[in-house]
Order: structure tokens, then C-alpha cells, then sequence
């Protein structure tokens, strides 16, 4: 039996969702922007989909936009805002451990013209509010920042981010990376004053192949696909029918049952972390870049190992059929320092020395036993290989 | 029982792609980016599946980009293709046509600086080879023709197009809109001369939300949507493994079984001409504008009733639960004149007269029987409200 840890990466798809889908193309299989009677069916169906969606966020349905995935949702937010926006001003904020498909896009908008600030964070990769607050000035027109950290599992305050931008110009748009928060954070997009969030299906035992951009029906961005019109002209292309029920199914079903999905989560987090001080004792080897406080998400823990470097403990756990990540996953194949990694200030020798393990709903604790018995069997070898 | 001849709208999902995509989530659900040996299973699936198409097209399996549907593949062949190459000119060659993913392209092109040529068609669709000719000049970059147009089924002789393109300017790149000839034509690629290939899933029993740019080597395009970095950069976020081995999967059905399924459209398109004919003889108000020589697609006919608006046919025969389409159902409940209906020359009474059948594979003979029994019901009732 194989053991998966790597479900920040991405999870297993659930049968429920699977078997609602093919229920679903049984009877619903027309395309929603057709004229006749069976379109007209699927496309309330996809609008009960965006109901659903738009009851966890607390956002009017008119504000769901669907997309291929969480990268697309950034591209659209930041682009689409940003280009919309231009003549209002070329300044925007994120911070130096967001996800590539928001640094990316940063970077190709500063090639353009425009003036980005990458705000730093803490050795436990949180942002400084004050930070913040200084850097808005009147030419800023967006402010990009993720909710969930996908390497180590931190969690920004986005509350009293959202006021404090608000507060300090109101003409500000905010935007949240939510891909790693949905599902295992409550989340209320108007008390916390964000105008847009991103959300990646496969990330909560949805399909992969489909995301969200919440988008403040206030908030005008300025469409990357164009073609036949639909979603209101901000996203054309033929409704994924499937996969955008399947998502709000999926949706649905983890908040239902929240409290013990992310209770399960904590258990599996606490557990391993309590093991790994353990282990530490032995062998001091070990650095936990995660904490198990409110400061961080439930499903996440990074771990780094003196003198083991990640590639050669990812194969050796591996060899075991243990699938963590090294660093984050989203990376294709790229090899690369990891911005949050150095960002939180891990020394050199450590960069490349740190493991992710992601935790999901199929998860156990004996898996985490197997896993603690395997790292004690291969800490005394792979130590040896320094 | 209901009858859907809205088959060029979308096709319903064959079950046995469901059973082989929920196989694969059983077996291989990580993602193809991770660097551990469970993804490194998947990135295999994922090359076998790009293998599988560019056997169909006649090309390199690096050549396969994946994408969200055929609205981005168009998107990204014209937009990609236009901004990196637009130092070496501004021309680009279209028809009048296109689906709205590759004239909204186009008009946004125009507003930035390039001159846009709409090649004319004749009255059964097809455009001239010696326009094409007289249009290419030094400043051309691009030529994007469909193979298959939507609305009426005409089929452009696309070998020939190439051959002309490449010896009028080698340096023209050749993008085909192929989303409706895909699973109803043999194509070969690189015998065509074409450089950029546009393919669409849930057009032949796949997924929705996959789409396919095959794009030659050598040929270089700017990616639009950004971020980790998978598909060497030119289209980043997590692949959508579920759909693409689906689309593999559907793709190599169909292609199987060609002769068989073209067949059985043939046939049914056929005997729905046919029986056109003789009705007409009665009420001598029905204008066929599609054909059945090899100049058309097996699948699709387009039917004006003089008299009758295409918005009155279409709810008559929907309350006989008959499904049919209003032109194109591409164009999200957007009312507007048929760019082709139009440009074939149609008369202006028609233009709002004509309803679009499309068959596929579930498709019978004996649905065809009822539809003209239908139609042979309601031409006297509806002819009285004109």
C-alpha cells in the first residue's frame, strides 16, 4: 500500500463527485448557451452550481466566473484588473511568497510598465501589516495576496488586511489566492473586504481542470479568452457542465462537513508533529517550518532536514511508496530555490533540504506511523551521504 | 423520449470514456508536476495520451499543447502567434466565417495595431483560393481558415489552402480551426502544411473542458495564461489529467471506428436531405443550405423554412422534444446575425429563418422519421404566423 502526503499538490478525486457527474451526463448533457428547453436545463443547473459556490464564499452567484483552475483565476484576476486599470495607476502589492501564477503574471506586468512591490514576510512566512500600510500610495491599484501559503501552511490575516487596505484608499482592489485555504478556512469575502478570489477544484476532491474567480460585481476586469460571449464576454468558451457541478458538489460536501473534515486534518498534523519532536530528540536533525497554531493551515507541514537533501529523501521515501513534495509541486519539474523557503529565512543549507508533507480527508494516523518508522530507519543511512 | 440533433453544440459524453477516466482516478490520481515516482506515473499517461492524438493528426508528440476547450486554443494560436511574431508585420488573413473565438481575436488584434484581411465565401461556403492568393503579402503573418464551419458544415480544402500559403510565403504560419472536423476528417498535418491545429473534446463523445493546440516546433507562440511553468511554459496550471486521458480515449474511438461512424452520419444526413426534398415538393418553403457532396461535413444541415422565424421552429419543435439549433449555439444566448448565414449570401427573410441539425453517433434513423412527421405538422400550423 502506498502512502500519498502530497494533497496540497493535488487530491484523489471522490467517487461521490464521480458518480454525481455521471449521473449528471446522463441526464443534463446539452450545452448551456443553447436555445432550446434541454440548454435551458443545464444552464440552471450551472447556476444552481454558482448558488452553491456563492453561499461559502458569501457573494451574490452573479459573482462566480468559472474557469480551467486556480492558475487561470490568478491570471484573469491580476491581468484582467490590471490592464483594465491602467489609467488609473501602475502600482500593485503582493508579497514575495505567492504562488508562481501570481509572481508570473507580477513580473510580466512589470516588463509592461507597471511597478510592483513585493512585500516580505516573517521566519514564519507572515506579511507585516504596517509593511503594508506604507506601501499603498495613490497610484495603487491592486493588492494580491495568497490566503494560505502552499509550502508551509501560513495563514495571513486577510480580515484585517482587507480593512486596512480599504481604510487606507478605498479604490484598492483585493485580491485573495484561496486554492490552498478553500475548504479547510471559513471564509466570508464581504466582511473580509476581498474583491476577488481564486479557488482550484482538484484541490478539495474535485476535478481537476476547473476553477473560480470571485469577482465583486463592482470590480471590472478585462477578459484573457475571448470568443462566443458567454459568462457575461469575462470568460468564453463552452461551460466544462461537468466539471463545474462536480466542483459545486465537491464544495458543498467539505463545507457540510467542515468542522470534521479540518478536525481530522489538525488530528493528522498534530500527530506527526508531536512525533517529529520525538524523533528530533534523537537524532537533532530536524526543523519544522510549520507551527500548529491558528498562524497556520491544518493539512500542511514543512520539514526540513540537516544534511539530508530533499531530492535524496523524496526518493528514499519514495522507494518506501511515500509521495511527499519537495518544496511545491505546482512547479513543473523546474528546479528552483523556493521564494517562501528563503523568504522565511531558512539558511542556505536547508533550502534544498526541506520536505512538504499534505495532508488529505483519506488520510491516517497509521499512516503517519509508517511514515515516522520509515524516517527512522533512513535518517541513520541517508545522514551517512552528506 | 427526447430527440437531440444538437450534436455540433455539444455531444453527450460516452459512458465508456466515464468508466476509463474513473479507472484512472482510482489508479492515478497525483500530479503529473510532482517529482515522485506516483507522479512521474502520471506525466507517463499524460505523454501516452498526447502520443495517442498526434498519431491521429500526423505530427510530433511534443507538439500537443492541452488546453481548456477550443475557445483557448483559437485564443491562444492567434493572440500567442500574432504578439510574438508582430515585428516581422501586422497582416493577418481570416474568413468572414470564423467562430466568434477567432473574429473577436481578431477584432481585439485590429484594435491594437493589426490589419485584419475576412476573406468573402460563395454561396455554398467555400472561400477562394485566389483571394487567399491576392491577399498574402510581405507583411502577412498568419492565415487562420476552419476546416469545418459550424453553422453550415462547409469543408474548405484546406490541403490545397496550405500548399498555396507556403508557396505564395513560407514564412506565413497556417492555423486551422479544426473543432468541428475533428472525429468526421482524416487529417494529416504535416502533409497539409498546417502549423496550428485547434481541437475540442466534448465535440466527439469527450470530456468539456479540454481543448487542443497542436502547435508545429517550429513554429513560436506567447503564452497566455502563466505560472508554474508545465507544457515547457506555453500553457501553465496543473494539467487536467481526468479530461486529457478521457480525450485521448475518445479521440482514438473515434478514429477507430471512422469509417463506421462517418458512415452512419452520412447515412442519416442523407436520408434527412432526402426527405427535405420531397416535404418541400408539398410546401415548397424549405431552402437546404448545406449540401451533400464531399464539400460538406457528414453531421451538420442547415435548414431555412421561408416564413417561419428560426425562434418559433425551434420552441415548436422543442415542445415536441425535439432539440435543434438556431444558427450557432456557440454564442451564449447572444442575438446577432449570422456571420455566415449572411455571407453565404442568404436572403434577409431567411437569415432569421434557419435552424441547424447536427447529428452524432446515438443518432438514428427512426428519430429522423419523427422529425419529419413534425415538421410535417407544424409547417401548416406555424406557416400561418408570419
Amino acid at each position: 500500500m502506498s502512502i500519498y502526503f502530497d494533497n496540497s499538490a493535488t487530491t484523489q478525486m471522490d467517487d461521490k463527485v464521480f458518480d454525481y457527474m455521471r449521473d449528471f451526463n446522463e441526464r443534463y448533457y446539452a450545452n448551456p448557451s443553447a436555445l432550446h428547453r434541454f440548454g435551458f436545463l443545464v444552464e440552471k443547473e450551472i447556476k444552481n452550481a454558482a448558488l452553491d459556490i456563492s453561499n461559502i464564499l458569501h457573494v451574490d452567484p452573479s459573482e462566480i466566473i468559472w474557469t480551467s483552475g486556480g492558475t487561470e483565476s490568478n491570471n484573469l484576476a491580476l491581468y484582467g484588473y490590471a490592464i483594465s486599470h491602467m489609467k488609473l495607476g501602475n502600482h500593485i502589492i503582493t508579497t514575495k511568497i505567492e504562488h508562481p501564477s501570481v509572481l508570473n503574471v507580477c513580473k510580466m506586468l512589470q516588463e509592461i510598465g507597471f511597478d510592483i512591490s513585493y512585500l516580505s514576510v516573517d521566519e514564519t512566512g507572515h506579511i507585516d501589516l504596517k509593511e503594508l500600510e506604507d506601501k499603498i500610495t495613490d497610484k495603487t491599484i491592486l493588492v494580491s495576496i495568497m490566503y494560505v501559503n502552499n509550502e508551509i501552511g501560513s495563514i495571513q490575516e486577510i480580515g484585517k488586511i482587507g480593512e486596512l487596505i480599504k481604510e487606507r484608499n478605498n479604490r484598492v482592489a483585493f485580491h485573495v489566492d484561496f486554492v490552498q485555504g478553500f475548504g479547510k478556512i471559513k471564509i466570508n469575502c464581504k466582511t473580509e473586504k476581498i474583491d476577488m478570489l481564486s479557488i482550484s477544484s482538484h484541490k478539495f476532491y474535485g476535478p481537476k481542470g476547473v476553477g473560480i474567480l470571485y469577482k465583486n460585481k463592482n470590480c471590472r476586469v478585462n477578459p484573457m479568452i475571448l470568443g462566443g460571449g458567454q459568462q457575461n464576454g469575462l470568460r468564453s468558451g463552452t461551460l466544462n457542465t461537468l466539471g463545474i457541478v462536480g466542483t459545486a458538489f465537491a464544495a458543498k460536501s467539505i463545507y457540510e462537513d467542515f468542522d470534521k473534515e479540518v478536525n481530522h486534518l489538525k488530528e493528522l498534523k498534530n500527530y506527526l508533529y508531536k512525533n517529529l519532536l520525538d524523533l528530533n530528540k534523537k537524532y537533532n536533525i530536524i526543523k519544522i517550518n510549520s507551527r500548529v497554531d491558528d498562524g497556520f493551515a491544518p493539512h500542511i507541514l514543512s520539514i526540513s532536514f540537516t544534511g539530508i537533501k530533499s531530492e535524496v529523501m523524496l526518493h528514499a521515501l519514495d522507494e518506501s511508496s511515500i509521495f511527499v513534495s519537495a518544496g511545491s509541486a505546482c512547479s513543473s519539474h523546474e528546479k528552483h530555490v523556493s521564494n517562501t523557503l528563503s523568504s522565511i529565512g531558512l539558511s542556505r543549507d536547508l533550502l534544498d533540504a526541506t520536505i512538504r508533507v499534505s495532508f488529505g480527508k483519506y488520510n491516517t494516523v497509521d499512516e503517519i506511523d509508517e511514515f515516522i518508522s520509515t524516517l527512522e530507519k533512513l535518517i541513520p543511512v541517508l545522514g551517512k551521504y552528506k
